[in-house]
């Protein structure tokens, strides 16, 4: 991609950073490989190749350039947090029972849950290997950590779905859990590997955990007001799977006790028919949880704002500060 | 335990590490916990309190001691490799989909599949915290690869399985990873862990290589010879999940074409009906394969005895030598 059109910030960022990029796809291609169980590369070409944006690995990327790195751990590091957000994406569809993943059938539809949770294991232990291979302790630390923060958060998420009594501090929890600890882990361990100094360091994490709560309540506003052409998703998915989001958390607590019967009824029971769609949205279009929820992923998207301004002046911090302006601005 | 009164060989060596195994214990306990996601200890004090013989980090302990180890660091890398086992447990029940482990109903089973699946990845994140702990980069290699290879080694038994190609050859490797491979790493990061001599270190992972595969050679055939009162097991549960162990592959080797047709129908299409077992066991006896697994097994035990005489004589030692005849003497 040439920087000179790529229009959109992601775009931009992977144009700036092309041979990088390059680099560690290469390296995600040899390690994903497996001399005695060709059933690994296959699963894992399957969702690797399916044409994520590698926004993730390219948090890393770009924190690490950013900083001035020019050794040669920061591709590791971009392989490792790739590889850990495609184990986990494996064990989500696993989790979800999805039929649908970037487009085109899941891993566990297309072979069987069973390679989709061994192959995931295997990712995961091959993600380990290349944060050795940097030789650095302290990206051990943080990745180790971000991995424990991750499951902690998804388990969080299984107990809490389909409760009412889920408020948005556990919102919050569940969502730093389940995306925000990859994005600030990934934009973390860029500047350390850099070997940035620590206020730098601190920044980049604040950055990637705005970013990442910006990135998932606004994914899940999606779920309610997207575009289904451009998103991929189909409107209603969460209210079908019951799951509680901050449009539907939002609206719980103020529901009159009739509306409260209907959450009950529709989320914590999932007795659903048609209309109750139609019922839920009305009911967020009532008290205006829609906008709020829009301008609570903005209020994260200026704190991601804030911290990069704590970052020495560069070209890649222009592109990041776009980027947080970017993954709201699809809601608009 | 008192080591006077212990008569088998585990004890004996439980009743030597008394105070390493509580340390270790008292561990797990805390590392498990949650603070957020309560189903988390729920689910692995399940696993990891129902009465497992703790073998694997006992091999650990043991290794440290008798190479002198007097640091804190083996007590987590015991914790650790106990929570990889059980990590991979969790994942296996749901692979297998079994209803039962150590006599109980599996975790899978009392909560769900996604609890296990997602349980598994939060203790195998916090095993890799514990090892980061130690500080030592030499152990984290070691056990990233052993992870790696456990995972490549299911995925292969998962591929494998139900096809009558699988040769011995296959089924080394199939038992080198997803057992041996963590019986290997928990003996030999005991040694890197002691800074013991280089000779010293590749005699505890031969002995754990070899102790691994003698104890799967062992539980294979346990479960078509086994007294199902003292296994846990029922004789022929693996015929029924048409798992092609060794004494199955010694027999399919040298089949008759009618006897492999009988192969063909019972294990790859896995067409079964009553007395399919006893046939099964008739030609397995007609051929020998049982005693010829059996001497497997013994050939895998004297491997691992031998091993044990390149490291300096030590109480400890004494007992990983009655430790790997106990694991074929269950056979006797």
């Amino acid at each position: 991609m040439n920087i000179n059109t790529a229009t959109k910030p992601h775009e931009r960022l992977a144009a700036t950073l092309t041979e990088d990029l390059a680099a560690a796809n290469t390296l995600i291609r040899a390690r994903m490989a497996s001399e005695h169980a060709p059933r690994i590369p296959e699963v894992t070409a399957h969702l690797v190749e399916a044409g994520g944006k590698r926004l993730r690995p390219m948090l890393t990327l770009a924190a690490a350039r950013m900083c001035g790195y020019d050794g040669p751990y920061h591709i590791h590091l971009a392989a490792t947090v790739e590889f850990i957000h495609t184990a986990t994406l494996l064990h989500d569809d696993v989790v979800d029972e999805s039929g649908q993943r970037r487009g085109r059938p899941t891993a566990n539809l297309l072979w069987d849950n069973k390679s989709s949770v061994l192959v995931g294991d295997y990712l995961f232990a091959r993600s380990f290997q290349l944060m050795v291979e940097t030789g650095s302790l302290r990206v051990l630390d943080i990745l180790a950590n971000a991995a424990a923060t991750i499951a902690e958060g998804e388990v969080l998420q299984l107990t809490a779905a389909q409760n009412l009594a889920t408020d948005e501090e556990i919102y919050l929890k569940i969502v730093r859990g389940k995306t925000a600890a990859l994005f600030s882990a990934a934009t973390e361990v860029g500047g350390v590997i850099a070997g940035a100094p620590a206020e730098q360091i601190q920044a980049l994490y604040d950055y990637g955990d705005a970013l990442g709560i910006a990135f998932q309540i606004a994914d899940d506003l999606l779920d309610y007001q997207g575009d289904s052409a451009a998103t991929g998703k189909n409107v209603g998915d969460d209210f079908r799977e019951r799951k509680l989001t901050l449009p539907v958390i939002k609206s719980v607590a103020r529901a009159t006790p009739e509306e409260r019967a209907f959450w009950v009824r529709t989320i914590e029971k999932g007795q659903q028919s048609e209309g109750d769609l139609d019922t839920a949205l009305s009911l967020m279009a009532k008290y205006d949880t829609l906008e709020e929820t829009r301008a609570d992923a903005v209020a994260w998207t200026d704190k991601a704002r804030a911290a990069l301004t704590r970052l020495p002046d560069h070209p890649i911090r222009r592109m990041l500060d776009d980027l947080s302006d970017y993954v709201v601005s699809r809601l608009l």
